[in-house]
């Protein structure tokens, strides 16, 4: 199979799960239901969880396994879309072409639509389902948790808010985006690897600076896209950084240098990645991710 | 030792460890930890980690132990507050007398700092410094997620919204209560039988329909003093329900049958209780609750 069938494969399978994670809930609350399905299905690239599953396959993790926790991060992400993109927030109408869960339902239930797809990641990971020790799933919850709040994602999204209009150091960009995009990046990759059920702290460490890389390049590339691309490509409001007067790698560093920064971290986790073995999908996701903007 | 003074006992214990909780993250994004702990820290009567570390009396769970689990569960109480208050939701000014977190900061860092709440919860439960079995916090985990998500808290929330103004039965008023209120009443009485390293099915379901009464009469008694009360004794804004046109159990059976209802979920619960052992504080704390309206 080639990585691109593979790819299609588990995005079928992530997507199924994610669904049947929603539906599978007592459905007391319909339109709530309704809110959290359109804003997760709603045709993501899904590389969290591909990222989870990828890292499950250097540790023999069986697929069902890897889908089930990476769907979990996928319910954070989601739903941090959802609230990022509220009139409160980035004020956004549109994601990946389609209306924002605020302009399809309202403000109302794209909050708790939020909330709700927030609890349904513990939920399953918490599952009885999972067939992982508890010590594994132990660890990724408190791993998922930290990586989604104050000191996290949330914190970092705050962070964003308050610089905006700002000039910022390299140095304070680069913390803000280590909380608000890398910490679910590197917790997708992490999951991969603590859901083995053995644990080194060497290992894991070794692993997590590599993921933080990840993390960073995701963010320099997405600059750099905002910058070169435009709306119809990019399926959201393309230049909304440079819109909403805030502070990217591209406003700070230059496109040169914010290419050559990419470049530097994409041959840094390469040869990280290179020593491990069953790394070819985590490789092949990463070139994904690199060249995305070529 | 009086309960009154055990009371307050346990209250500083329940400030000092979600004071603790906040402080003890790495703080990073400053305005967001001040936030969370302005939201967390505003006189609550903290009823939800009471009944926990009372229940837990009966299983003789350390103290220590039903106050961090007790906090989680307040952690989710806490961020529902922030969010219900939101302008898209209840849109209020005053909570417990002071101005609500999107007044005193912004409605950006008030959803951010209710997200982060949330994340704080599941951190806390499956933190290795929680010194309970790992079987008693994915149970706990599981449970608190279930009662705050689409099928608990937040899909009761949406019901509320999308019932105002509609005719409702007492049925549906009661179905969307015991999601809304009920179920993390139901989970901060079942978590301290959960702490407990042992499970057996037939204790909890007979505990777990006492704690699902129990949330029912706290709503009623919420409702009765929404109409009786005022501004200044509440400490938030009354006859907020009448004003926004939302049904409750006055609303629909009156005064009288109101009382009438909670005089008998009152009876039942006493009735229930009083087969325990050291079911003496969680008695007391459901007289508190009982005759708040007295």
């Amino acid at each position: 199979m080639t990585h691109e069938v593979l790819q299609k494969k588990l995005v079928t399978a992530i997507e199924k799960k994610l669904a049947d994670l929603i539906a599978n809930q007592p459905q007391l609350s319909l339109l709530l239901s309704e809110a959290m399905h359109y804003s997760c299905l709603n045709g993501g690239k899904r590389i969290r969880p591909l990222l989870t599953i990828a890292t499950g396959m250097m540790y023999n993790i069986p697929e069902e396994i890897s889908v089930s926790v990476g769907c979990a991060i996928e319910l954070i992400h989601c739903y941090s879309l959802i609230h990022d993109d509220l009139p409160a927030m980035d004020n956004d109408d549109l994601r990946r072409g389609k209306p924002t869960c605020h302009k399809k339902y309202n403000e109302a239930i794209a909050i708790l639509a939020g909330d709700a797809l927030q609890s349904l990641a513990f939920e399953t990971l918490s599952s009885t389902d999972l067939n992982i020790t508890q010590t594994a799933k132990l660890k990724i919850i408190n791993q998922l948790a930290k990586s989604s709040g104050l000191s996290g994602m949330a914190g970092g999204q705050a962070l964003d808010l308050i610089n905006t209009g700002l000039a910022i150091t390299q140095q304070q960009l680069q913390q803000m985006h280590i909380m608000k995009t890398g910490a679910l990046i590197n917790t997708s990759i992490i999951s991969g690897y603590l859901a083995n059920n053995s644990f080194d702290i060497t290992l894991y460490q070794k692993l997590s600076d590599t993921a933080t890389k990840l993390g960073l390049l995701f963010q320099v590339i997405d600059d750099i896209i905002d910058i070169t691309s435009n709306t119809q490509i990019l399926g959201k409001t393309a230049h909304k950084d440079l819109d909403n007067n805030k502070a990217t790698y591209v406003t700070i560093l230059g496109i040169e240098k914010s290419n050559q920064y990419a470049n530097m971290l994409y041959s840094e986790i390469k040869n990280s990645l290179t020593k491990y073995t069953n790394a070819d999908f985590l490789l092949y996701l990463i070139d994904l991710i690199y060249f995305r903007n070529k």
